[in-house]
């Protein structure tokens, strides 16, 4: 693989991101077409999902695909779907050469798609940025693995681990610069989901501001009863951003109705002992087509994610703040005694943001 | 102040900062003596405290001291103490020129050493890495100014916040990385110091291992009725490495004889409410002469000092593990409800050591 293979794909890449958090449940692909060192088309997955990257890339290339290479961040569908097949298209289009992250061995990518190239004379290289394509499509590719969609928990502490006072207030423990990052971090995503006790306490809009989307996260509250205010900001808004509600098998049908008349969606799941089975409530929502979930807390239902070993980040925010033992626990109980029981997570970076530090964790092995 | 000028005080500062934690009650001072650009004479104080940096520097270059630049970073001492005063020294050796960090106005340092230099005819430039020098020079600064010792309160904990599960195993939250940068922050330290809870869960030994110290930090234990395990680590080795205990006015005099017996040295404090007031026990530290003070919890210790104000730097890091609200806090209660009334501190920095991060914060004025 040469350095301009992997400079290439680090701009399809770029444009893959772009609409990150957009496409579920389609990945958020990035292509670039390149005919003599020149850039002549580039496209991403378009919000919503469609139309994919690789044709709007190609109509940008025109003729000028035609003996080109194509810069993929995944590989090119090869199936009749609501669109028709990528390889289809670059093949018609007469590109020479298809360059993409994934070996077409890889278990994670099903692909027939490189199949249908090579068989149409199309060169086929992979494995080029394999691993930054891979953080990437994490979302994805988690849900095609396990059926359920790859989970961020953020918390925002104290230096002591406390997410709010005894009293309950928590706005605002960090500085505008880290709640600026949430917002980016939400805008990426594609649901942000917290615990009924958080939107009983904070009411919050959970909307990604300032970012200037187009297309707002999905906001997931879990609640076993439904046990939510009528009046508060999610009800108010439901029609404009959607508000999707994980309940339980118990939750009165006139609250279901009432929030189904406001325009949420209704997701039933399963109970483990009095609460939602957190495994249920996550496969729910990758039925419904989400693939990266950013879980804001807060403490009780961050402790029944990480008890079921369901956090696959670990995103934490910590203010120079000290707020004592009264304070709120940013993790519930753990029902840990032995260090050697407890989950472990290593570090992917740590930095400062604002007067705040930012440090980011995936789960270890 | 010229860049060479810069250039030589980093230097002497990096020379100071040799014995820093085992100079006590004097400051860790750095000297070099330049001649004709050219390093001719470096000192340092010396473990004990004595003898100061100038002779030693002056010692070094001899004849070549004569109209050459001394950079220092303190104030030279103009007063007869247990050794003759430096800025005779200075004048004796025909040093033509004096650099030094603070002004002579700076109230931080009482100073007649600048005004005798003058009035022998030797240049004075002051200012030079003022802000560097504060740094160093900290717990020196701390107890000319306010009679007590500059403290910084370290903790290691969980992701969420907690210093030890349920039942009480802390060892080890933290890696191999970390603790080494414990025993080093230790050994830079005039005393360690940990609340008597501390000792009975963890028989702590509190020395700077692995570090080549020849003179290890003052351990410090706080106990109202030095209510500690005569037969552990502290209580075999404290003939060696000082153990000094900061008790309250009730502790049984057998027990006070016992440690007195074992070699530590006893302190005593007033109480506030049932425990020790900790601004009596860092004055009675200040007192004896220690100028920087590392404090290693645990969370009830933590918390008194947090709710005194007394704690100057925080030095956290946090792993990446999680335990659970079980797990013991950090920082015990501090009677906080609202934001506004909590204790702040502004990032100093943060970064990886191990598979940890490290963030160190001081109090936001
Ligand atoms: N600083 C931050 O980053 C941050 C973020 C979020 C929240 N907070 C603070 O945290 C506090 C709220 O936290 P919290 O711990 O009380 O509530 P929470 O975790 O937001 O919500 C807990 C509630 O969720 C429902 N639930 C259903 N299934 C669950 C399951 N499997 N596990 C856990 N919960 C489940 C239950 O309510 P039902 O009975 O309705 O089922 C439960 O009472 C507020 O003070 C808020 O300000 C801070
Ligand atoms: N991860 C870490 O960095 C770390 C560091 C240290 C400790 N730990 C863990 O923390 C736990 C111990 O912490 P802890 O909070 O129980 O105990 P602690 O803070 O170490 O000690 C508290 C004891 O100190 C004495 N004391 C006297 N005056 C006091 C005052 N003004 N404020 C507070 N204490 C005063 C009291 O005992 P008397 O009755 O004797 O006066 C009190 O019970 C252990 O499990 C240990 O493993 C972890």
């Amino acid at each position: 693989m040469s350095p301009t293979d992997r400079a290439f794909m680090a701009h399809a890449l770029g444009l893959g991101r772009r609409t990150m958090g957009q496409t579920w449940p389609n990945p958020s692909v990035g292509c670039v077409i390149v005919r003599e060192g020149r850039v002549v088309g580039r496209g991403w997955t378009a919000p919503g999902g469609r139309p994919h990257a690789e044709p709007q890339a190609l109509a940008q290339a025109g003729e000028a695909a035609r003996g080109a290479t194509a810069y993929v961040t995944l590989e090119p569908c090869a199936h009749h779907g609501l669109t028709p097949p990528c390889t289809d298209a670059l093949i018609a289009a007469g590109v020479a050469r298809v360059v993409a992250p994934f070996p077409d061995s890889d278990p994670r990518v099903f692909g027939r798609g490189f199949a249908a190239l090579r068989a149409a004379g199309v060169a086929v290289e992979t494995g080029v940025m394999a691993e930054e394509a891979g953080r990437d499509h994490v979302g994805f590719l988690t849900r095609v693995r396990m059926g359920r969609p790859h989970v961020t928990l953020k918390l925002a502490a104290s230096l002591d681990g406390r997410i709010a006072t005894a009293t309950g207030e928590s706005q605002w423990i960090t500085g505008t610069g880290a709640r600026a990052y949430v917002h980016a971090a939400r805008a990426q995503s594609d649901a942000v989901m917290v615990g009924a006790g958080t939107v009983r306490a904070d009411d919050p809009s959970l909307t990604a501001r300032g970012m200037g989307v187009s297309r707002q996260p999905v906001r997931v509250v879990v609640s076993r009863l439904i046990d939510l205010p009528l009046m508060g900001q999610l009800a108010r808004t439901a029609r404009d951003v959607p508000v999707w509600l994980c309940h339980g098998p118990d939750a009165p049908s006139e609250t279901r109705r009432a929030w189904q008349g406001l325009g949420a969606k209704l997701l039933p799941c399963r109970l483990s002992g009095r609460q939602l089975d957190p495994g249920s409530v996550l496969d729910a929502l990758g039925q419904a087509g989400l693939t990266r979930i950013f879980c804001e807390g807060g403490g009780a239902l961050a402790a029944t994610l990480m008890q079921a070993d369901l956090v696959d980040e670990f995103m934490g925010f910590t203010a120079g703040v000290a707020l004592g033992a009264e304070g709120r626990p940013s993790l519930g109980a753990l029902g840990i005694d032995r260090l050697a029981e407890a989950h472990r997570f290593a570090l992917i970076e740590t930095r400062a943001v604002g007067g705040d530090i930012l440090h980011r964790w995936v789960r270890a092995d």
